[in-house]
């Protein structure tokens, strides 16, 4: 990595409007170009995952954060670091799994759906904010932790909160030790 | 408006890096969805117009501005404010015509293209900002301020600084109240 690490300095700071009404544009683009919502969260997915593994480079070199040592701990990172610096909000995490590996990540407030009022009728299955799940699973595969991460809830589609699902998935390396 | 007045909260601040990385995921769909760089540069600028026209509400409500009193006025606000609290950078502002209406905002270090090395080949005529354009496009049409806004250089395309032109024109209600 290029840059010292430290603090995000305040030049590296902007308003969220023009961001969210952005990606409001994509995801209106998006529906225009195909016309199955799962296509739609699909290809929302894939932006974000590709987005996920150029930005943890970014995270990295602009949070203090040291590693993490259990999934929990990366869970709380999440919320509490990365959502905080990229979206300016904090989820509350809550774990959802005798095993450890499940978390939720709940938004009371969704800053990405700030100017959407509801989704249309036909639009019903649309995941609006999808991208943030392939960010996630991007960003995590980048330090080799393999997740599944999906919306549970959201309230743009009538849920009391908005809920996002992270499954950490057992390493391929770590079944292959087990074997051996 | 439903905010009172006054400077931007930090809650609404955000890294940039996000966005920027969403936008040119936007700009890929787009390169995907269109083969001309003009169908897709038009688009570009089509969305900007219906951010800008929403963003200015968001503007106005944030930031501590008074009613601008000339075109130079307005140029200098849209470069020290609205590009600081939007894109974290400062265009510097000159005027390029002796009638006064014309401007120029001269981007000596672009955000948006942080994680863009070089237009591809086959997209060299492609203005990969030109949802700026729509943006300061809408927003002053909203303050009852016509305008045409179009990038004059590019560094991505070669130049050696990125030049945003603002061009005021004279209101239809200016001319007929002449003719009058």
């Amino acid at each position: 990595m290029s840059r010292p690490p430290g603090r995000k300095q305040d030049s590296h700071k902007i308003s969220r409007e023009l961001f969210v009404l952005t990606y409001g544009a994509l995801v209106a683009q998006l529906c225009k170009d195909y016309e199955k919502d799962e296509d739609v969260n699909s290809c929302l997915d894939k932006m974000g995952y590709g987005i996920g593994i150029r930005l943890i480079d970014d995270f990295l070199a602009h949070s203090d954060v040291k590693r993490c040592r259990s999934y929990s701990e990366t869970a709380d990172m999440i919320a509490q670091v990365a959502f905080k610096m990229y979206l300016g909000v904090t989820p509350s995490v809550s774990c959802s799994s005798a095993a450890g590996n499940e978390f939720s990540l709940i938004l009371d407030k969704n800053p990405l759906v700030d100017f959407v009022e509801e989704l249309p009728a036909e639009r019903a299955s649309l995941c609006y904010c999808n991208l943030l799940c392939g960010v996630i699973r991007g960003a995590l595969e980048m330090v080799h932790l393999a997740a599944e991460v999906t919306f549970l809830q959201d309230r743009l589609r009538g849920d009391a909160v908005t809920e996002i699902g992270i499954t950490f998935l057992r390493k391929a390396e770590d079944k292959k030790a087990k074997k051996k």
